[in-house]
């Protein structure tokens, strides 16, 4: 099984009730019928860039090599903004150029970007309002037939910046961050990570103090509240068998303090 | 990739929660292994036969030559009623006789009609509930491994009717139509088609006026009521990162009226 | 198309909106690219192992002979809780150690269980959050590529036991069961199963009776109650285009009395 096969994700916030993403997929399988297709969401709330950014930073990776994520939230869709193809850690990514993919890919920059314009790889005529269909979805197959990231538009070396929030040093052994993320079990995921040679003593959220990470969500009792270091390598609030989110009424944005004791008295 | 690779399509109103959908594609995937699967929606709402109509109408035409397109959006699961397969376009389409597929195809008659009554395709024993695994899914693989139309049962020349609403004039240069369906950003789909020989000057809702088609959604400000040509062809409403469903309380089946004033004084 | 394709389903409370189960089938492209994935479903109540258990009772079946079937509902994840791998009637299948399985399979033992703890498979390091990215997927990826169930740990002959809820006899002639699910429709499934040689003649749920089982939905009136052989071999009640859930205010655990007149009198 070491034949190559194209893999193309899909990032949006069209839905799962409307037929919206499925016209892309119908489009893309046209054009490239041995594809692997993966959702990656299409429940991104509507528009909104940054969730969109975030889910994109923390799935990609996960991703064979040569795999290309279509990531459409795009509230400017049939404006002037640009398109763009970027290449980035052996993988390829489409999105609107609207601060998306800066804020998935973090500090490191792309390797390569460029802009979409070769209106021959097009669905005609393009629609006003579903760019998905018809220039994101020939695009992605594009790709993922093997072509050149080059034969889609011209190389570019300025787009849109974005970034996802980052933790701030309070003082020395205190950083404040917040809540980046709520799941679907209710976990809080912060934008704090843990270091090796830092470990922390205490976590502070709306008024409540945890002490230290826990093994797992299970070494509490149930409904005990937990700390605990994520599956991205990031802070989580969590609540064993229950809902942090509920209990502690928190949401995105929501500060959470981390005091340190490391090993040089700070992180 | 020149390689033909069945593909078929499910459009039903089963939801995501209960493993009804995953039955169906297990039961396909045992007959014919290499299908590509992809889901239009499985959040029709419960038994109505008119959305899926329009869902299908407007997806379609976007998956390759050959696709087998299954609806199973039932009321009369269990009873007398028949159960079609069509061909119409170059596609092929399995659904109950409730009129869904004339919704679909719209004007245009189908190529030809049978009623799919051959017993030693479908799982035995046939249940009484669940027609989509037992019938549909061995019906659709059997057609995506190349089977005639034929070999599924006889070839009719009756079925049930059925059509989506369609607009009428008003009075000269005003066309009087519904909204037909709202998607998921509030965006209200009209069955109002605008030709490029009349251009419409002003769109009334719910006691609001719009003048004009917009550019793109961010061509008015955010917050802001536009109309705008839609990825299907048919006029829509919308709010600029809002939600122009929430916002003047429309649904399905609310009146719109379209000004004209075209090259020859009516549309 | 005679050539085996491997084909792998999940299972999980993990939802759609979140990346969770995109991530995992990243993890398994990446090491059996041409696997088959099908979703039996991400929306199992957060943490309820025994709906899974029932979801996938139902649901394995369908699937062609040498599926791997992955069951992550997990609240134990991270702690010293097994996550086991079992063969069953020509099927494989993936779950912690908590019942889940053994309510899939019903008082019919596994073919051979073993326990999961190759850690050279695993993806490195492993959270504590998240072994379906870590353990689950490299695992049903090992399994799809056809490797023995013993390459991934030791047999093992013991078990945490699960059932799923059996009704039982009042009096002769009645059995009392329950409600165990609750589907998309508002449609009721329960325990009860019905043999050929024994007919009920009338159910009973909060305070209502029904006489006997219909032939389809639509054989009663429209918003008339019925009980129905459901497609999964048991007695259903539903409402003909209505909510028999709503109606009757039942839901999981919802007590059902099944009065019997078999050829001997008694069931």
């Amino acid at each position: 099984m070491s034949i190559r096969r194209p893999l193309i994700t899909l990032l949006t916030d069209f839905g799962t009730a409307d037929p919206y993403a499925a016209i892309v997929k119908g489009v893309i399988l046209g054009r490239c019928p041995w594809v692997q297709i993966v959702d990656i969401s299409h429940e991104v709330p509507p528009q909104n860039v940054r969730a969109a950014g975030h889910i994109l930073s923390t799935s990609y990776a996960y991703f064979p090599r040569g795999s290309v994520h279509v990531a459409v939230v795009d509230p400017g869709v049939g404006s002037k903004r640009r398109i763009l193809a970027a290449s980035f850690r052996k993988q390829l990514f489409l999105a609107p150029d609207n601060g998306l993919l800066p804020m998935a890919f973090g500090p490191d920059g792309p390797d390569q970007v460029v802009s979409v314009e070769n209106r021959r790889i097009f669905l005609q005529p393009v629609s006003r309002t579903f760019h998905g269909r018809d220039i994101f979805a020939p695009a992605a197959a594009h790709l993922a037939r093997g072509r050149p990231l080059g034969s889609l538009g011209p190389v570019i070396t300025h787009w849109t910046p974005g970034s996802l929030p980052e933790p701030c040093r309070k003082e020395p052994g205190v950083l404040v961050g917040e809540v980046i993320t709520t799941d679907q079990f209710g976990n809080l995921v912060t934008n704090l990570s843990v270091s090796e040679r830092a470990t922390p003593v205490v976590l502070r959220i709306r008024g409540r103090s945890i002490r230290g990470l826990a093994e797992s969500y299970a070494s509490v009792r149930r409904g005990g509240l937990l700390a605990i270091l994520g599956s991205t390598g990031r802070v989580e609030i969590a609540i064993n068998q229950g809902s942090a989110k509920k209990v502690l009424g928190a949401r995105e944005g929501t500060r959470v303090e981390l005091v340190f004791r490391g090993r040089r008295g700070s992180p």
